[in-house]
């Protein structure tokens, strides 16, 4: 029944969100008791949706590189292209610092892991969502010779994964980056 | 005995050179037999200094913190107070990208982990030693305004950790450092 597919739909999509928010603000381990009370479902519609926490995460996670992806599409158009690639690195490095296991499997991937789940394309995904980006800024000499979008990942990556246990690890995350992006020592002596 | 305790000490020294190189090369699993080998032992001269693998890791580990503090040490009386920075940072990066644990570790600490052993505390060691080299370059003016040594510390630790799958992890680590020092995209468009 149409009306029943739609009803899904708008829990799955509004479970998803409070989720995120979720996830984002207590880690891996937040309780999915309270997303449920969130989101305004029972436990049951909750069960239905995500049979265990894994695949709420794996939801979540691939739900959040998907909306990333999309977002470096929205940017490619832009005239600053050096703004365009500075904002989307910031989203990137967000949720790599917020959504548990992001900046893990971005390691992971990038080493190539044999062992890696199918849905632990991430890097690959974001890499080539990315890379537009990342040349067209270059072509502007908006970006230090040579710098790739694998560079740019990698760091965020790192960044991420060195803030995991910060009080706030978006803002230092963050912080980071614009050291990063602007130069830590950027006098040549 | 005078002289057995000389033996004993050069041995220790010798045993801890060849392991450092062998861990760097191979990472915690570097065969141990391998190791007394190299080092002209006996595989029980090995086990009298270091009962376990966990025992050699962390003298190797604390040996090459407390090199790097001496390092720091050294370096601060120069006169190039930035080339005295990098010149420390780049060493902290390779070691914290080939000593596997050190990167982990300094994660940990910068977290205040209460359950931190106590030879954990190699980011407050490296903190203190690098943070005169910190301010006399801040003082030159060749460090971004407000960048401390904890940020540099914790940017190194990512980039560490970020690396460390990576086939070459320490030039891949130094690439990183090189372009966060220089800028990724300095130019303030």
């Amino acid at each position: 029944m149409p009306v029943q597919r739609a009803d899904a739909r708008r829990n799955y999509a509004r479970l998803l969100a409070v989720a995120e928010e979720a996830i984002a603000a207590h880690g891996a381990d937040a309780s999915l008791e309270q997303i449920a009370r969130t989101a305004g479902v029972g436990s049951a519609t909750v069960r239905r949706h995500f049979p265990s926490r894994q695949a709420l995460l794996e939801a979540v996670f691939r739900e959040r590189v998907e909306t990333l992806c999309a977002h470096a599409r929205d940017l490619t158009g832009r005239s600053d292209t050096r703004a365009a690639l500075l904002e989307w690195l910031s989203a990137v490095t967000a949720d790599a610092s917020t959504i548990r296991g992001l900046a893990i499997a971005l390691t992971r991937d990038r080493a190539n892991d044999p062992d890696a789940a199918p849905e632990n394309c991430a890097s690959a995904q974001l890499t080539e969502a990315g890379d537009p980006l990342a040349r067209r800024a270059a072509n502007d000499g908006a970006l230090a010779p040579g710098v790739t979008i694998t560079d740019l990942l990698t760091l965020i990556t790192g960044i991420a994964l060195a803030t995991e246990h910060h009080p706030n690890p978006a803002a230092k995350a963050n912080r980071l980056l614009d050291l990063a992006v602007a130069g830590l020592s950027p006098h040549q002596g």
